[in-house]
């Protein structure tokens, strides 16, 4: 794309560049010095929270902003009425991520830069994604890539994931059981995530595969609450930044 | 473990730590902020290469080492003549990463720190593994978690690789073309690592997935020699730093 011609005639403005930056599991430190030099310097940052919250990417950087930083949070449209197979749910997060890609296309014209938070690898299940396929075209953006959850995951279990050729399998507990049940009885290393509500389900999934004893449940990784805790011992309700792993047992030599 | 007990009596010398630290694909921007600390600080550096051979751990940190760095490589025996099965390829490897633990463990005795660089994220497929296992009760030991290889070859083919509850499997192309061809069939996102010799082995178990128009090969994912190739396009010979990606395509509202 060349951007001179994306401009009223006569403003020789540069258009702006929109930065996906991953932020790592939750440790400040856990950034790289690629985002951490994007978030010391932004003038724009953006960010998606649940309307009400601080929001996770935005708690990660604080203490780190520039003063006169301007800040874009982008509220998710809260949904909990309608199910996700209700064609309206995903009508409703269209017009949200529309109007969020509008306001970040509407500030690259003006030639300004923006920093949009992600957590863990912005490519990775993340929300910038759907950002990213609907800014194609008005501004350029570059991807800042990061430590997953699932490494922070595994870091604080204390364990390797992976050894020799072992298959790792990643799902999400959102899956209907039986495909939970089949997918983790046919893999060495499991990871999970997405389990909230889910936890009950993939609670029998996991048993039906006959692999609760092998099962850890990591919570907060990398973050002030970290805790981990077999699943055969795991309490009813699990936070949102909660990571469900098998450890392979590949060849050692 | 006490680390009082271990030294002998009347000297007061605090056990060192040994830190398995990850570098990230290979631009030194994607280095953690924790991980360009402890490089940049470090009186002993240690990292695995094959004979003869610069290392690419070793690369990533040039230029940021400090002047008075002692440097302990790790040189991999030259196995090419004994086959994967024979059992005297894992006693040779095991002797090696037994001969490397006392050396770190006898550094860490004598109350220095060591930091061994890790490409990517060290309990991700990562060799250190193979010394972690070894050091535990003769030195502490902590890891810093890194953006993995596949991280950085997803970053680089400017798509994302899940979306929604895509499922991601993850596999060495070292294994079995049936187990291959199987596994690609059945899974939305694919990430396959170790490819070097088994490409042509790889390439048949896409086609016989039917997947072979979906595929991406990445070579030296944030290197400078990065190359992105359609699979179908791809050379008969790939170098060690190769992933291949199939992009996952679930719900994206
Ligand atoms: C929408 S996905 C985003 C994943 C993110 N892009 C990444 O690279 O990890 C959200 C899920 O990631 C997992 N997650 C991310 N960071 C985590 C952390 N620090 N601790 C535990 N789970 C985490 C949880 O399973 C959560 O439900
Ligand atoms: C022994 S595994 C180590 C994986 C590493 N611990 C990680 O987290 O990515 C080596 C394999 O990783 C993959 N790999 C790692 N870094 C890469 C990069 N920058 N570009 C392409 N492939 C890479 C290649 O498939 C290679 O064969």
């Amino acid at each position: 794309m060349n951007a001179e011609t994306k401009i009223e005639p006569n403003v020789a403005v540069k258009t702006g560049t929109i930065y996906g930056v991953g932020l790592g599991p939750g440790a400040q430190d856990l950034m790289s010095v690629r985002a951490d030099r994007l978030v010391r310097g932004a003038r724009h940052l953006a960010y998606f929270r649940k309307a009400g919250r601080p929001g996770q990417a935005r708690r990660i950087v604080e203490g780190m902003l520039r003063g006169d930083v301007t800040e874009f949070a982008m509220e998710y449209p809260v949904t909990t009425e309608i199910s996700l197979a209700d064609p309206r749910y995903n009508a409703c997060l269209s017009e949200f991520y529309a109007a969020c890609t509008q306001h970040l296309g509407t500030l690259a014209r003006r030639g300004e830069d923006v920093v949009v938070l992600c957590e863990g690898d912005p490519f990775f299940y993340g929300s910038f994604m759907h950002l990213h396929a609907r800014l194609s075209g008005m501004a350029a953006v570059e991807i800042v890539p990061g430590i997953t959850g699932m490494s922070g995951a595994w870091t604080a279990s204390g364990a390797p994931i992976t050894w020799g050729d072992d298959v790792l399998t990643v799902l999400m507990a959102t899956l209907p059981e039986a495909d939970l049940a089949r997918r983790i009885a046919d893999t060495d290393a499991l990871v999970v995530m997405k389990i909230g509500r889910n936890l009950a389900k993939l609670r029998r999934a996991v048993a039906a595969a006959g692999r609760e004893h092998e099962a850890w449940l990591v919570e907060h990784a990398a973050m002030a609450e970290q805790r981990i805790t077999p699943l055969v011992e795991a309490e009813a309700v699990t936070p949102y930044f909660s990571i469900l792993l098998i450890h392979g047992k590949g060849r050692r030599p």
